[in-house]
């Protein structure tokens, strides 16, 4: 057995079944190793974001780590943007990276570069496997460390001897290391800063859907604290019956004003609030000036552990958490609007569906009439870095392919990895995706004017609109073998809303807004 | 004047008038100041990696730098492949990438994350600028440095405060350091060693094209050495008329066979060949064991200055250089062979067109026909990320808008920076692009043979065939704005050919093969 096929099957009896691949040469013989392990599900991406976007999406619903295959330090690189999003988002991803042999890497062949350097400036974790037997063991502890303090990005690069060489076989991947857990002093601390008028507990990550989101849910009920979450979160169950969570929102101004009356933040799986960028004269922090932050439990930590103590300390394991109610809008008609979109969304959004929100500034109007929709899981962009939404939605739809995904997708955004799209056609993924075409980056339009210019010529405006050409993404779709359609008002959108969310595959909606 | 201002100044007034961009919020005082100066062409690009290869085309074809503007780490990210393309072509980049305010960094928001260690990864110089009256002088030594060494990647962060505040105005461009020169022994010693039968003179970079190939293949006229470039080389001049030098191999018995004879080598602007990959058994180094090799002169040095002391020392300033003769083959007819289309290439191809090749497989045999055909300048894939080709077109076909450029593309290359089309449509350049669609990464079918698989399995043949779907070529030409027409035979590809090269803006043929 050589390296490579150490490491398939240490891959497999450790749970990592799912490998979104782009490979290259230096990859071949671990591409001969998967091949001959047909229960390793390989899926190709035709360009590596695709494949670390999917990775990313993957783990936000299964919990668990897929793997990624990519080809190089220029591989990885092509992947770094989406890495950052899935860190930001406490994604577990395993990459596996290949590369030249050790004395190969003596030379400077073409492909050669700091691959190491690329990867420790997104991986939590890299390690350069040296030689064949320790390959296996290698990609134990990568396992590992990618399913650790919540999921964490892990690196191993696989160099083309170690692959080929012989080994001893496959390791056991050891059980993730205990998570740390707050003192009972900082517990009880945090109960008695939530009991205050205007206290704050501020969740995120796994806190934000299913039992844990529940045990939030129930302290605020029994404390009387507003549950927040950040503004973009990586995943949040929402829609009617879902545990009541405010959003903290983009503008520094409405943040500020949101957090007005806040006498301190409780922290439970959650970095502090900050704004996304900073602005002359404008505070980076949202929140009074002075107001206590108590930090119970870090993003990595042992948050059900942490919410259970809380929860306990503060006697609501027996209340009923408030949930948002039903309440599905009317069938808008009629021109479009952002709203009118909205309500359609909501009406026909089907039960139990995923929805990857990367509209960026199309998306807020959705968010008020989602809110009682169907129940649904929303992901979204939480590293800021656009071009997560279509692979984190192919990625999302794998891992579920009971359920229906919608990706939510400005035309900026879309274009940054539209590859994606065949992917969804590949394996034939049940993956709706709206392109909002406004013909521009719409959220800098506002931005220069946020910075103090009030009308822009000919370099702003080229750098600001998508036009002359415009992107036709029903072509661009059938492209990539994906069914399409365009609206143009609110009547033909709900038709082709109603049509994709019926269709079996991947459709796409270009609506024209 | 604030300090984005005296940046945007102190390119213009250092000859930087062009920039590749995609900018986003933290870059918003940067976009105000270019806005006010529309002697800046602004370029925009729908994906980082559109922005950074069109900056490595752009310097290939005019000798000098041109800047992109990018959006925090992952827009560097993004962008990152092809600036390890430019840096291996020995292409001159500057990068301006935004980032947060210093105070902004204290807090971890969204965006935030490792830009230096992404910049380090593969830019020879990076510097962070921290304050306004630092960004002048800061923009005038990255400039410096962008194009010291014949050619270089410099990334000057420009964090927002510093964009912002108020700064003291432009900064003067230094001239670039006086490059290295070897010394006189060592001029005596190449021109000994390329007086000895089996003799190479290596030569990459300038050297490639213009004066400096001419000197160079004196020499070779006057020693009887051979004249040899790498096999993937920034740009180098052929067809008729151009100096006559041979390419190192693709394959590693191929280049071994090719050099079997050699007797020593002469470095002068490249490196020692090395094999692309390596792989069980097969050496790194393509020469003669012991064969001797001399370098003259490293890539960062002076090559014009190398040569016309190599010229002068061994008397070769008067001889007539080697050169390719003209021999326009007959336009082809009947099924599709990359033969056949290699011949409808030459036989039509413009004078002082500029092909980029990116064709991977199906380039090989498009060499020898075009040897012999009208000159042009074929620009190749040096660092070896593929990607490479779309982006490196609208930078040369920008550069040289009286010419006609021409990109050929594998189906795989061309989806990893397919958005360079609506780039190219948007600025109306003259590019014809060939998309070879063999339905998949054909180099790795046969490279998985080279690791002694024969045939594969459902993993394998899923991770190299792009098909179910066929992608659509001419429907994602459309897509993007560019007019497409698809050929399955050769008089169909013919006809387009004329098409495609007489056509006002660009144009794009997917040929079936």
């Amino acid at each position: 057995m050589n390296g490579a096929e150490s490491l398939v099957r240490t891959l497999l009896s450790g749970g990592v079944d799912t490998c979104f691949a782009n490979p290259g040469t230096s990859e071949m013989h671990f591409v001969a190793a998967l091949d001959r392990h047909p229960e390793m599900r390989c899926v190709l991406c035709l360009f590596e974001g695709v494949a670390t976007g999917a990775a990313d999406g993957w783990y936000r619903m299964r919990g668990d780590i897929a793997a990624t295959l990519l080809h190089l330090g220029p591989g990885l690189a092509n992947g770094l943007a989406n890495l950052h999003n899935a860190r930001k988002a406490g994604s577990g991803v395993l990459n596996i990276v290949g590369d030249h042999t050790e004395w190969h890497l003596a030379n400077d062949s073409p492909l050669r570069g700091d691959l190491e350097g690329v990867s420790r400036a997104v991986s939590h974790w890299t390690r350069v496997s040296p030689d064949a037997p320790s390959v296996a063991p290698d990609g134990a502890e990568a396992i590992r460390a990618a399913r650790s303090g919540n999921g964490r990005v892990a690196t191993l690069i696989l160099r083309a001897h170690a692959a080929w060489e012989k080994a001893a076989g496959p390791a056991p991947v050891a059980p993730s290391p205990p998570m740390h857990r707050p003192d009972a002093a900082l517990v009880t601390a945090a109960a008695r800063a939530l009991a205050r008028p205007g206290a704050v507990l501020l969740i995120d990550g796994p806190a934000l859907h299913g039992p844990l989101a529940e045990t939030a849910g129930r302290i605020a009920a029994k404390t009387g604290c507003r549950l927040i979450a950040p503004y973009l979160v990586s995943r949040i169950a929402r829609g009617a019956g879902a545990i009541r969570i405010e959003r903290l929102k983009y503008v520094v101004e409405d943040n500020v004003a949101f957090l007005a009356d806040t006498t301190g933040i409780v922290l439970c799986g959650a970095l502090r609030p900050v704004s996304f960028f900073s602005y002359p004269g404008k505070p980076s922090l949202p929140e009074p000036p002075g107001c206590p932050i108590l930090d119970l439990c870090a993003p990595d930590m042992d948050i059900a552990w942490s919410l259970d103590a809380l929860a306990a300390e503060t006697g609501a394991t027996a209340i009923a958490p408030a949930r948002m109610p039903v309440d599905l809008p009317e069938i808008p008609t009629g021109p479009t609007t952002l709203d009118k979109v909205g309500d359609a969304l909501a009406a026909l959004l089907p039960e139990n569906a995923i929805v990857v929100d990367e509209a960026v500034t199309s998306s807020r109007p959705l968010n008020i009439p989602t809110e009682t929709a169907r129940p649904a899981d929303w992901l979204h962009v939480s590293g800021g870095a656009i071009g997560f939404g279509l692979p984190c939605a192919t990625g999302a739809a794998l891992a579920c392919p009971d359920r229906r995904t919608v990706a939510l997708m400005g035309d900026g955004s879309a274009m940054y990895t539209l590859q994606s799209l065949w992917t969804m056609a590949r394996e034939n993924l049940n993956v709706l995706t709206i392109v909002f075409a406004n013909r521009g980056y719409q959220i800098l339009r506002g931005e220069l004017a946020n910075v103090g210019v009030e009308s822009y010529g000919r370099n702003a405006a080229r750098m600001f609109d998508v036009e002359n050409p415009t992107l036709d993404w029903v072509a661009l779709a059938k492209g990539h073998g994906v069914e399409a359609r365009r609206a143009t008002d609110i009547d033909e959108f709900t038709k082709a809303l109603r049509h994709g969310l019926a269709a079996e595959g991947p459709y796409l909606i270009e609506l024209v807004c």
